[in-house]
């Protein structure tokens, strides 16, 4: 079976769907980090998207194009994270009940987020059983429609508006953008913003940056095929723990990607710390990761203009008061 | 001697003299913030700004305007807070010396970041000494301007600029502000907001924000003189003790503003907390007193438009680490 295949319109459409309901996050600049990296680093805020995330944006763009009547058997998700979260406020807005499939060891408060927009929450053993099966159980025994994190037309679409965003406000800033970095998982919010840059600003560079030892993305790019990581768990990163890369994802990515950067944990932890310092702002591991890569020198910034996206901010209060508090 | 007032003219022009300097920070809306306050709550985050807060803007537009060669001896500022990272930082970008005059027992954070901007720090002892007196002093030893945090006519036409790009801001997303709630110390960035929301929307309601037990300001608009706080120290808005209302900034807000609220500690740490979780902003508690005075619905935003004015975030990783892990 092949996936359709998102386009430029497809994008350009999923905007006018998200206006009103996703917030078009600002492209922030500080002097600080630019004067550091001896380039123009923007930063698009995506940690201050409606559910702290960019994954609103896909959620969105598929379920509010689902026709009321045939699916008010509603939504099933998997995940522990934003995805999870950007569903089940998208599903509530829409009045679409909305199943979350989440491993029993999710930590109460990521159950409590997606419960208080009304999600139900359905549980399985990591161990022994598979989410993909019990989410389509569900779909099959509640007539309900899976909403998937990455290989889905409108989700890419969705997060493709993250890029469609950027081109416009750096365009609107005077700013020429050499790079656009992403933290990646799948590949979703990559292959959205790779096919809107591809259209806005086909010059610019565009790079996934993921953590050490969970870099199956750039691994990929370069093999030529699919790779896997060797480990499931054990990044600070939890949203970007994405076994392999999605078969979709990466057929728009690989022909329009510069590359993949991997990043440390020691880094991350400084890019959360920095961005509380200095950005003021709250983003979370996985979020910074494109942050970290900018501060640790994984790539010349001298005299470019860089738009990072900063993808998240959901991160839970003590490992944020942890962070902040090292000096290390 | 009358200091002179600035006008709404001297906003404009000080808005031209910031453009590339200062950041025209975001004008953020949360969704989740609207729907508890069954109204539109638009934050205008100034924790975004150069050197985490308004204060740059009003000691830019008074530095920049000095003549090099009549201010060779350059600048001196009374703060142990955001004033001061504001006034190092505009006096650096100039290359003029600046002293910072501040109390020896001010945490060593904020001493390092005023240094970390080229300043040279003198300190004195609150007991004994008055810091009004010292900064004389060195003006007059070094041929240096004093630029005072909020009793100056430039200094609060930057300030002002915050207003002017609210309401800018709130017309191109087609609200009509109702009401602007500002964090207050001296008064200089109300004076200067004031002034700009009476030019750019005069039916909107401007209100000053205050901690319990240092609302001098609010008790002086309601008065009718001048009323000092009882305390000089004790609120964890370290950056809103100011003893007494500004002559100057009382001269423009009392025809201008509707009144002044307050909010307790609690509060406080609660829209503190609040910011973390759910706006993914890191905002300081004077920052966010204007915040807490909607959380805790100190006024009525059911059906209403608000401006809300995040005056900073430079915050103690400590304080915040045990904010935002605190469960009250």
């Amino acid at each position: 079976m092949t996936l359709p295949m998102p386009t430029f319109a497809d994008i350009e459409d999923a905007r006018k769907r998200l206006a009103g309901y996703a917030v078009a996050t600002p492209l922030l600049e500080s002097h600080h980090l630019s004067e550091l990296a001896q380039g123009r680093i923007l930063i698009k805020a995506e940690s201050l998207q409606r559910t702290g995330s960019f994954k609103f944006r896909g959620a969105w763009n598929r379920i509010s194009r689902l026709d009321p009547t045939t699916a008010k058997g509603g939504v099933v998700a998997y995940s522990s994270g934003n995805h999870a979260q950007g569903v089940a406020a998208a599903a509530q807005l829409k009045g679409f009940p909305a199943v979350i499939v989440m491993p029993a060891d999710t930590p109460e408060i990521k159950k409590g987020n997606t419960r208080a927009y009304g999600a139900e929450i359905v549980t399985y053993d990591r161990a022994t059983e598979s989410r993909e099966a019990i989410a389509i159980r569900i779909a099959g025994e509640r007539s309900a429609i899976i909403v998937p994190p990455f290989e889905d037309r409108h989700v890419i679409a969705g997060q493709g508006t993250v890029g469609l965003e950027l081109a416009d406000q750096a365009a609107a800033l005077g700013a020429k953008l050499d790079v656009v970095l992403i933290g990646t998982s799948g590949g979703g919010l990559a292959a959205g913003i790779a096919l809107a840059i591809e259209a806005k600003s086909p010059s610019t560079r565009v790079y996934v940056v993921e953590p050490e030892g969970f870099d199956d993305y750039g691994r990929s790019l370069r093999s030529g095929k699919i790779e896997r990581n060797a480990k499931a768990s054990g990044s600070i990163c939890d949203a970007l723990l994405s076994p392999e890369p999605g078969r979709l994802t990466m057929a728009i990515n690989r022909p329009r990607l510069a590359g993949g950067l991997a990043v440390s944990e020691k880094e991350v932890r400084r890019a959360v710390r920095y961005a509380f310092e200095r950005l003021k702002l709250v983003i979370e591991p996985g979020g910074a990761a494109s942050l970290a890569a900018i501060l640790a020198q994984k790539i010349e910034t001298q005299g470019k203009v860089f738009g990072v996206v900063a993808s998240g901010g959901n991160v839970d209060p003590a490992l944020f008061a942890e962070i902040i508090a090292a000096r290390d």
